[in-house]
């Protein structure tokens, strides 16, 4: 006989779904009827693994010695990772400062577990991406949304964080660049959020885990603005790994020893596979095998932009990295679950209510990913279009 | 300039190191030092992946598509664990109730995530594997410890539970065959408490994460006895599977939905890699290796805890699973540090203190695992010996 009196934690019944899943749910009933459907909901790319990041996990399988790493992960992935700040950005970052994590997922969790007490407060702009929000709740932190609209790229301002900050604040996490918004936080605004915070005994914490899918502007990273950021990365975006499971996290110096307790705790440490696998990451190969990946991912962006824009959908800031539109949906819908309903049922086109991201403004607005190639990204456009006429 | 002023939580403060990692840094000195040291502190099998599961992973990266799961894991291998169940236990387990996560150590995030309140409760035996309370100090529960000897086989018992409970406990927490005894609940037992907790509209988590590995007594399971506990398992031991970081959790009818949220946003999804590679690890031909490793388990075993006991080493309840013995110190030195240390300068053989496992009669009490060959055990015996006679 089933049990019925078992109770969840509170922190699970605040914990909300994905919204975007019940439209799951819904283009996998019309596709097993038969129906077309384009997807531009996936937050994954479309490529698959490149091929020098394959072999090595292949190479490394053939040696049959898979086992548990260093919490931390292994020192060559560390020194690896440390190695990539040195080449493209120019700076020193010591190895001992990288925690290797199963997914970025995994780095914002022992970010957020080793600076987070019940009742703290942590800022946030809304919209963001829903985990930001979930995590800090379940470590029984409270999260202040800062109104973020496309007038300030959907980007908290210096200002607000002033203005918002109390006694129990932890401190702000931002992304650069942002799901579900793409756009990005300029060097000089990123250091005067650093100094605010830093000047209020805060932390930031900022996700860079599409760092390298931008367009039209060189990649950055906020440990050239602020040493004492704590900086959450992937292997899943940019290196296309997404399946592998593996992120890091960079901490100020002499913070790693501590957060080694709760890496051991939560996780043991990262997949071996994946980090062996990772090491080939860096190659030049493989490096001109992502910056090929970016180059479409770039040419899908000036496809999809301007034709979003020619249907009406407002782009207030144009999105410069990442691989999504967070389009203002006003003159075209009353709200962003009855656009994206009708877009799945009368297109056959999939993309993210707004309602997944956030309160602020989210009901105005739907997310395009453009996880799939150009001439379906037209021919969504021409659907769109026609539900849209008609 | 490196800030001291960012405090981390409670929680990290709370959260303890394990003592054997102080172990470890003195035996690779003594190693990089040119000394042969004997490892009988690894909680690792010493065995490297099993073939098929090597050939299926390297087969999957072929197809370079390592793209997300569902949170809940592949439809396919849901369905093979569920299959496990049947073919191994006789047990009715739908695939729904299967979350596949990753490592076990995810599984007990999960459950204790989705189960545990600020200041409620979780009783578990004393000693008990030190991951389960610092998890449940994670989520900011508490735990409330009961004190189980040789005499009890290390378990808790149906009495100490009744005895125990409060209006804040949320349930019990058990390991079967456990860590670092050994020891297993008989299935009689197990009914027992399950049935007091469910009497008081608690919850049952059960450690599985050993099963399989038992000696002269079948391999059980607590859902034989109570389809109403939350039960984690792990492919890391008897799958050999360590460093892939898979294991999987089976809740009560229902249930899984609720977790689904808990885990997209933990994990988003375990490793696809180690999915595909897991599917091979229930095949006949993989069975059997388990099999023939559980056999040489066992082999060691029956070296290793004689040779102890004729030491002056007390195991006043033979385990009959997992890979450890946990051994009574008493006549034989003060505390388990001391005799650690002594193991290791004098002896070469690194052992783990009771310590790290808790705090009633753990200082009298080492933990030897038998995750290296025969000839390595018998040679740490003769040199234990060696040092006691000294």
């Amino acid at each position: 006989m089933p049990r019925t009196d078992l109770p969840f934690s509170r922190r699970l019944h605040d914990i909300e779904p994905f919204h975007v899943m019940e439209l799951l749910r819904r283009s996998r009933e019309l596709e097993a009827a038969g129906r077309d459907i384009i997807h531009m909901e996936v937050g994954e790319p479309d490529f698959g693994t490149p091929e020098p990041i394959l072999e090595a996990a292949t190479r490394f399988l053939a040696t049959g010695n898979v086992h548990y790493t260093s919490g931390l992960g292994m020192p060559a992935l560390r020194e690896a990772i440390a190695r990539f700040y040195a080449d493209r950005f120019g700076l020193d970052i010591a190895p001992e400062r990288i925690v290797v994590t199963p997914g970025a997922s995994g780095a914002l969790m022992l970010a957020l577990a080793a600076l987070t007490d019940p009742g703290d407060v942590w800022l946030m702009p809304d919209p963001t991406y829903p985990s930001n929000r979930h995590l800090v709740r379940a470590f029984e932190g409270r999260v202040r949304a800062l109104p973020s609209d496309a007038a300030q790229a959907y980007q908290p301002t210096a200002a607000q964080v002033e203005s918002a900050w109390c006694d129990r604040t932890r401190g702000l996490m931002v992304a650069s660049p942002s799901n579900p918004t793409g756009t990005l936080i300029a060097p000089a605004t990123l250091r005067a959020l650093a100094d605010g915070v830093r000047r209020r005994g805060g932390t930031l914490i900022v996700d860079e885990i599409y760092q390298g899918l931008t367009y039209g502007v060189a990649a950055s990273t906020a440990l050239a603005e602020a040493d004492d950021a704590f900086v959450i990365n992937s292997f899943s975006k940019y290196f296309g790994m997404t399946g592998w499971r593996l992120g890091w996290l960079v901490v100020p110096d002499g913070f790693a020893r501590e957060i080694e307790r709760l890496a051991q705790h939560f996780f043991i440490a990262a997949s071996t596979v994946a980090q062996h696998a990772a090491l080939a990451a860096f190659s030049p190969a493989c490096m001109a095998v992502h910056e090929a990946r970016r180059a479409e991912f770039s040419a899908r962006r000036n496809v999809l932009l301007p034709a979003l824009e020619a249907l009406g959908f407002g782009v207030g800031t144009a999105p410069e990295g990442a691989f999504y539109i967070y389009a203002d949906i006003r003159s075209l819908a009353p709200d962003c679950e009855t656009l994206a309903h009708r877009l799945i049922e009368d297109a056959g086109v999939a993309a993210t209510p707004g309602i997944d991201f956030g309160e602020f403004r989210c009901r105005e607005h739907i997310r395009f990913a453009y996880t799939t190639g150009i001439d379906r990204l037209e021919a969504a456009v021409e659907r769109i279009a026609g539900v849209l006429r008609g």
